[in-house]
C-alpha cells in the first residue's frame, strides 16, 4: 500500500499570514511542519510543530533549517535562493524550484522570461542609471521598476512624461510601457510534479478610484469567454514553463482593446487566492499541500462567488492594534472574518481579510462596501 | 472603542481532534491558546500558542492550567469540574459552566435534568446492583447505562430480555426504556452570555444495519416541519435551562409516531458537527470562539447539504497508521478530507473524517458509499 500517511517533514521559509494559514490547512493532514522567521511572535510561529528563528534570507540559516526535510517552501520570494539550489541538489524537494525564485526575484530576468515564451507583456526597456532613463523619454508613460529588492509597492515609480524621470531610480531597473489598464486580474493556478495543473477562476481586483488602493477582489472576474480563454492559456502558459511545481499567482492587466498582458507572477500562495478557503472547494492552501505532498490536484472550482477585502492599517495609526468596527462586521452573515494576530498595526500593514459569499452580485458589493466603512485596524 | 481585539488567553482542557479543529479555527483571530493533555504529541499539541503537559482529570493539574486564563473550554466531559468551579469563582470564565459538567458526567443527574423541565427523555429507573436490576423484568426491553464514567459506547448494555440481565451493571446505574428508533439525530446549538441562540439544522446519523456502527450523518436530516419544530423547541430547552454559555450537541431518538426523547447531550464541540467547516457559514468551532470571545454569534445556516463520513480505525489493526485509499478519495472533487494526525491506530478509533457536499442527495449518498469502502485507517 502506498503511504501517502506517513507524517512528511515540510518546512516553510517565512511566518506571516500566509503561514498561518498554509498551517491552518496544513492540520487537515499528518504533515510534521517547520517554520523559519526572525521574529518568534509572528502570525505563523505558534502553528507549527517546530518554530525556528532565522533569517530566510541568509545562506547559513536556510540551508540548515532545509537540511534532513523532505520538502521546502516559501511565503515570500526574499529568501535565500542560493542556500535552496544547494538543498534542492541533495535531494530537497523545493515548492517552487529555486530557477523560478531566480527568474521573479529579479524584473529584468522575469520579463525576459515572458518575452522568451511569446507570453504577452508590456514591452520594456531596462536601464541602468538616470542618463539612460533620461533617453526614453519617447518610450513614456511607463512604469520604472528596481531590477532587485522590491517589494509590496515599493521599489515602483510611474514616469508619465518627462519631469517625472528625475523620480526614477539610479540603479539598474526595468522601464515597462504603461498598460492603459481596462481590468487587473489575477489567476492562480497550482501545477504538480507530474505537470497536471488546476486553473482557478480568475479575480478582479477593484481599485479605490482616489487613493488607489485595492479595495476588494471580486471573483470570478467579469470576462467575455473569449478573453476569458485567453487568460487561461497565459496563465497556462506562465506556469507551464516554469518546469516546476508549485502554485502560482499569475497577475494580468485587460486593456480597452481586450489584448492581455502579464504584470508579474508571484510563486506562491497569494493575497488574490484568500477567497478560495471558504468560497472553493479546495483552498489555495489545501491546494499547495496537495502539490507538496504528492496528493491528487484538488477542485479549484468556486462553491459560491465572492469578494474578499483586506483588513490593512488604517492611516495616522501606529502601535498595538485595536479593530474599530469588528462586532459589526462579525454579525454579517455570509461573512468570515481573518484577523492574523499581529500585535502591532502600521499604515497599510495587512492585518486580516474578511471573505463575503453570495449567489447575489450586488450583494457581494454592498457588503464588501459596508466592511471597508466599517471595519478598521487602528491603535 | 470596545477592544474585542486584545488577545484574550484561552484554555482547553484535551488535545484530540475536537480540540485540533478548535485551533485551526481560533488562527483566524487573536486568542492566545493555551492546552492541556497528557501526551505532548496529541493531535492538538502542536497548534496552540503553549501546551501543558497535565491531568485534565487531577484537580490540581486543571486549576494550576486555568489560574489566570481569561476563559478556559474542555473538548471532552471528562475532565476535573471541582477545579474548574473553583476557577468559576475566582473569575476565570468556564464553557459550559461546571453545574453543566456535573449534570451531564452523571447519567442519573442527566435524566433527573430533562424530567425536571419536562424535556422528554426515555422513562428510567436507579439500578444500584443486579438484584435490583433483576427485579425490572416488566420493565425491558431497555438499556442499562453506568451513571459515571461511561464513554464512547463503553458503560452502555442493552438488555433486550430477562437473559440479558446478568450482563447489566452491578454499580449505580441508569435502566432506560429502549426507544423504538426511527431515526436518531443530532442538533448543535449555541448559547452566548447575553442568552441569544443560534440553531444548526439537525444532523441525521445513518447506521450499518449489520455492524450497527455510525456510517454518515446527513445534513439536514430529512424531518417533516412538524417534526422539526418539535426537535428544536426540545433542543433550546435543553440548552436554555442549563443557563450556561457554550455550546452543545443534543443528541434525540424519533419513534415511528413522530414522538421526539432527548438521548443525551454532549455540552461541547462535538462529531455531529464537524460537516460545519465547509458546510455552514459559520463551523462549529468558529461558533464556540465567537461565544468565548462575547463576539456576536455567527450564521448557523448550511451553504450546501452535506455527509461527514467519520474515519476509525479498521478492525483486525493496531500500530502505525497507514491510510488506504487516500488517494482516490481526495480526487473526490466535493470532498473534504480531514485527518487527525494520530500516529497509532486501532480498531474504532476516531482516526479522520470526510465531508461531502452537493445540492444532490443521491450524489451524496453514492459518494459517500464510495469512501467508505475506499478509505481505511489501518497498519
Amino acid at each position: 500500500m502506498q503511504n501517502l500517511s506517513a507524517s512528511l517533514r515540510v518546512g516553510i521559509l517565512g511566518g506571516g499570514q500566509l503561514g498561518r494559514m498554509l498551517l491552518q490547512a496544513a492540520a487537515n493532514y499528518t504533515v510534521e511542519t517547520f517554520v523559519m522567521e526572525n521574529d518568534p511572535e509572528c502570525p505563523a510561529a505558534h502553528l507549527c510543530h517546530h518554530f525556528i528563528k532565522g533569517d530566510i534570507r541568509n545562506f547559513e540559516d536556510v540551508y540548515n533549517f532545509g537540511k534532513g526535510l523532505y520538502a521546502i517552501t516559501i511565503e515570500i520570494e526574499n529568501v535565500n535562493a542560493e542556500a535552496l539550489e544547494k538543498l534542492e541538489t541533495e535531494g530537497v524537494k523545493v515548492f517552487p524550484r529555486p530557477s523560478v525564485l531566480r527568474t521573479i526575484k529579479n524584473k529584468i530576468l522575469q520579463k525576459e522570461y515572458y518575452k522568451s515564451f511569446d507570453i504577452p507583456s508590456a514591452a520594456f526597456i531596462v536601464t541602468n542609471n538616470l542618463n539612460e532613463l533620461k533617453e526614453q523619454e519617447d518610450f513614456l508613460p511607463a512604469v520604472h521598476k528596481l531590477a532587485e529588492g522590491g517589494y509590496d509597492g515599493r521599489g515602483v515609480q510611474i514616469i508619465k512624461e518627462k519631469l517625472d524621470i528625475e523620480k526614477g531610480f539610479a540603479a539598474t531597473s526595468v522601464l515597462e510601457k504603461m498598460v492603459n489598464v481596462h481590468k487587473e486580474i489575477a489567476q492562480m493556478v497550482a501545477i504538480n510534479e507530474k505537470g497536471e495543473t488546476a486553473l482557478y477562476p480568475p479575480v478582479e481586483m477593484v481599485f479605490d478610484p482616489h487613493l488607489n488602493l485595492l479595495d476588494f477582489q471580486i471573483c470570478p472576474a467579469e470576462l467575455e469567454t473569449r478573453i476569458l480563454w485567453k487568460v487561461e492559456a497565459i496563465a497556462l502558459s506562465v506556469v507551464r514553463n516554469f518546469k516546476s511545481p508549485g502554485i502560482f499567482a499569475v497577475e494580468m492587466f485587460i486593456d480597452r482593446n481586450g489584448d492581455v498582458f502579464v504584470n508579474e507572477t508571484a510563486p506562491r500562495v497569494h493575497n488574490s487566492g484568500h477567497h478560495t478557503i471558504e468560497a472553493h472547494y479546495c483552498s489555495q492552501f489545501d491546494m499547495l499541500w496537495r502539490v507538496i505532498l504528492g496528493y491528487p490536484l484538488g477542485n479549484a472550482e468556486q462553491i459560491l462567488p465572492s469578494i474578499m477585502v483586506n483588513i490593512v492599517g488604517d492611516n495616522g495609526y501606529s502601535g498595538d492594534v485595536k479593530y474599530a468596527g469588528l462586532e459589526d462586521v462579525l454579525k454579517i452573515e455570509s461573512a468570515f472574518v481573518h484577523l492574523y494576530g499581529k500585535k502591532q498595526t502600521k499604515p497599510g500593514r495587512k492585518m486580516g481579510h474578511v471573505t463575503i459569499m453570495s449567489r447575489d452580485k450586488q450583494e457581494l458589493l454592498h457588503q464588501s462596501n459596508k466592511i471597508k466603512y466599517t471595519l478598521f485596524a487602528r491603535s
